[in-house]
């Protein structure tokens, strides 16, 4: 249920309402717009008693909320949603390019991408110090080591890092190198970690599971919303389908299908949703002419001698190449 | 495998060697470039003997094809193919538009929706008169009657015409009304059909199968080909996943994928790709980012009231919205 | 709609509502059960006076239909139906297993397989003359030289014959060599054929598609039974999935699931439902264990030598041990 | 690789070749058998020096692993595995049913559900008190009250508890009180966790992720494995699929594959993977005869007023009559 309050309302008249609704069992979450304030109200049960809600002072009127998610849905926020991450603005007017490797496997390899990175253009660095791995026997990443990598990669050339946190015990140590976590694909629905991520408060790009519904996808960035952190950005990263030709199948429908439902920022990762190099690009321009307000892709100096996924790794001089493409295509959809 | 004849091969080595090829029980398919003759050997067996071959004069080299589908393969034929049906040509630096209903029902839907079309900028006539539908009790489109009433479309506004093609002995009677054959999702393994669609050297817009892969798209390509008819465009359609948001998955990876595999031109339908009408516009603009050598778009006077796919037909004005917005995303991957 | 007669109306009241319904512009279908008749009424419209049809005598009471398809619908027959091919009964208490090689090759290698099938205990013979296949260069089956074959080893062991049409064209040919014609998976929805098959009213094996839903094998059912053909059997082959590990994956759900919406009997071909010789009889098994009414079975004598599906072929011997197992099967859930 | 010592190795003998192994920094299983001990090598790396293994005293041959799971596979057990779970043995000769709600609500509704499981014959008891639920709105578990409430059932009962575990932080909490771990379907790839559940000793059902392939599924067998818990059972609950008659479809390809694949015992959950009620029986005659070593179901007193999953959870009288059915059947498979 949403509580549209009057232009006029004051904040007295705002704490009543959320008292009311508190007294009710409920939990209220308060959006306030530049023009008027709105309520949220979600929890397990329903309102009991509407009309106690509706008749008190500054309510404007009482509307129910079409979708299982709440706090996600553009119904509740109707503007889009900015995600701030130091200069990087999700959400905006500018399309945001998150370049960087895989895993962090060096000094040396991590410095020279996060480099070819802000030199190309890009904006913000990823790489994984966690790295889920379906063998138990793969390279599993450097852990905290590869954080202090990316925390000197950052130093180095400014751009904010995104690294992947796999559970809740990791969250203190990677908030203390990193500015963004990444949930993986395979965590999605990893309640317990979307729970502790939520309270966390920090930034979040919430990548679609690897056979998950798009209403799926909004209902776990409602578990982090509910907890009170609002920097949610989602991502499609391709689903599981029978065609096999590429790694997975890039889920386009879902740039204007979420476009539509959410307010929250959209990126789209090439790197897996296709799983080859020479596609990319292609499909970054895509994504960009169907909406996305970003694009996360993996880099490597060396593709080929890659500690894991180097088939779908760009080189320095494609990643490059790309900016400059997706720079023509921002224009031509009114993005920058 | 792959004859290269030299550039100054005469016409009677060539005939030499499709001479030895026939005498191997295999078929020999020409294809004349503009500097040299190949010659692709494609039958149920393998050539017995590679000297007899190898060693005609005028033969440069025999290379082996690594794909099931000769014929379709970009190895055999590395620039892009174009297809002309009038004065449209799929596969050249156009853009082509195909716009019209899903269904003909009557003359004034009809000839109102061409001439929308054309005003707007489309530049060809989409309309069917035999329709597929999965219940025996649904309308089943207007079949003679509705053919008739596409050739005067036709007549009104100089655009041609595409329409379904369901069984092979509507073949002599379509060939009469209109200028290019669709084979529907349903039908893209009726090898019949094919067969008999390959023969006639007629136009086809294959549409890929709901569940097909792109290898068996390109394997049903190869069956019209190998009659010798090279007319042939390709058409993504969407796929068949678990995601229910959209009626279909939008296989966008398809198109750089089968740009990459085939000179064939590759269309895409965004209208069924994405079942719903305010998803059609950003699908258009991915696909033409993408690489798509063209859209065909479902396009109604009164989309509420169609007799079949109304709620994915866009209206005239919306489809003047798509031409202008296709227009933009064109200008900057460097097509018109 | 279904039109309910009471139990002692007259055939003459029976007629009278045909008659209406006709006069209605729509199609009645009757359904003479052991105590009273049933009409169904079927046809793109709907019935605009429900009154001049419940108002004749005779005439119990008026249900509608729930399902987009009517006549294969549970609803209007409760029963199981049975259908009559030859001696053998499908839809009945006894257990159908069918085998035979996916192509005809030789004489010798049909007539021994025919004898092993009969030896075994199978009581109907399978065997393609007409194959489709995905290449253009694979080999396209034997034709009507084939269905000579299958008819003479049909005069060697008395088994009937079932055997793919894949054309409307070639109903008359095989209508003379064979005792139940099988549409294939990709024949699924070819509507032309589906029509031509209805109207021949002989005996049809329908596969289910291979991405096709439950509903829309059902509607395609229905599109034979519109014809006045009775004689349909379902058959359950596996549908395409992202998991690769099998060929197909075996829709075990499909059997109870359609046992419930439909009276027609089902079948399930577990050699390309597993598409791997050693899973065919743990599938067998299942398929009898969740109410199958028969089985599908390739069989070979030399399966590493077919000219077609060999990998998922079993040998005579195995053929004789499935017959084996699915007897205990049959016994443990009240069959024979 | 696989280690095989000779029959009459002393145990200095594999002491010794453990210590090169480890010497080599890589990880070494002893699995031994009644014959003789087989040394599985695993880790990140490969064998540097085959030969320095080879030629040790004991060592009879050497033998390459050829799937990517080591630990799960067959080739190093080819014996089936058992896993004792208080007295019920899974993998052994016994079907085992696992019967309870999939939440735990009252105690009302446990202890009646346990006595109603046992006295059908049921051999253990599930019940969810930490509920992974895909909106943070729904009802999310007792928590530690419905462990108390499982505990107190078994004492009633004497059936053993598993409960699912959704973090490693709640790992010591259900030892405290359950018999076996459940890992549910959101979570097969959560790696922290199941590197936790390793670590525990504790037996574990794991059940496949809704989109995980068979290979994925070993996979995160072996992440437990390889921590040294062997008692590891296999779960099958269904995949996603484009078929939306059922919630999800059942992969019964998948038991036998299995089995053929891995020494772990499979159960098939019938109740998630159909999703209604009266598909649940049919499809559990269909897991045993496919070969399952057992089945989970959900019951409830009352499903029309579950708190979850009632559509799918059957009466008491309906998960009696399922026991004795699959009692026929696993007669009829030669099992008890």
């Amino acid at each position: 249920m949403i509580v549209t309050m009057s232009t006029n309302a004051t904040q007295a008249q705002i704490s009543a309402v959320v008292e009311e609704i508190e007294h009710q069992s409920l939990t209220a979450h308060l959006i306030r717009g530049t023009e008027r304030t709105v309520i949220v109200i979600v929890g397990q049960g329903k309102l009991e008693s509407q009309d106690a809600v509706r008749g008190l002072p500054g309510v404007q009127n009482l509307t129910p909320i079409t979708h299982p998610y709440k706090l996600a849905s553009r119904q509740v926020h109707p503007q889009d949603s900015q995600v701030q991450v130091g200069d990087v603005q999700f959400g905006g007017p500018d399309i945001v390019l998150i370049g960087g490797p895989c895993s962090v496997e060096s000094r040396k390899q991590l410095i020279e991408t996060a480099k070819a990175i802000r030199d190309a253009g890009g904006q913000m660095l990823r790489g994984g110090a966690f790295k889920p791995r379906s063998s138990p026997y793969s390279f599993q990443g450097m852990g905290e080591a590869g954080l202090e990598l990316l925390a000197e990669a950052r130093e180095a050339t400014g751009l904010p890092i995104v690294t992947e946190v796999m559970a809740p015990e990791q969250i203190p140590l990677i908030m203390r190198y990193a500015d963004m976590f990444q949930i993986g694909a395979r965590n999605m629905q990893n309640y317990n970690l979307l729970h502790a991520v939520g309270e966390s408060q920090f930034p979040v790009l919430l990548k679609r599971g690897m056979s998950a519904t798009i209403d799926e996808l909004l209902m776990s960035a409602e578990y982090i919303l509910s907890h009170g952190n609002r920097r949610v950005v989602l991502c499609e990263r391709g689903i599981r389908t029978y065609e096999t030709t590429t790694r997975n199948t890039t889920d386009i429908n879902a740039v204007p299908v979420l476009k539509t439902l959410t307010h929250l920022p959209v990126m789209l990762d090439p790197s897996h949703s296709t799983g080859q190099r020479n596609y990319v690009i292609p499909i970054s321009r895509a994504a960009i002419a169907a909406g996305a307000d970003g694009l996360i892709i993996e880099v490597h100096p060396d593709p080929d001698h890659a500690l894991s996924d180097g088939g779908q790794s760009l080189r320095f001089d494609q990643f490059a190449e790309l900016v400059q493409q997706t720079r023509k295509l921002a224009a031509a959809v009114g993005r920058s």
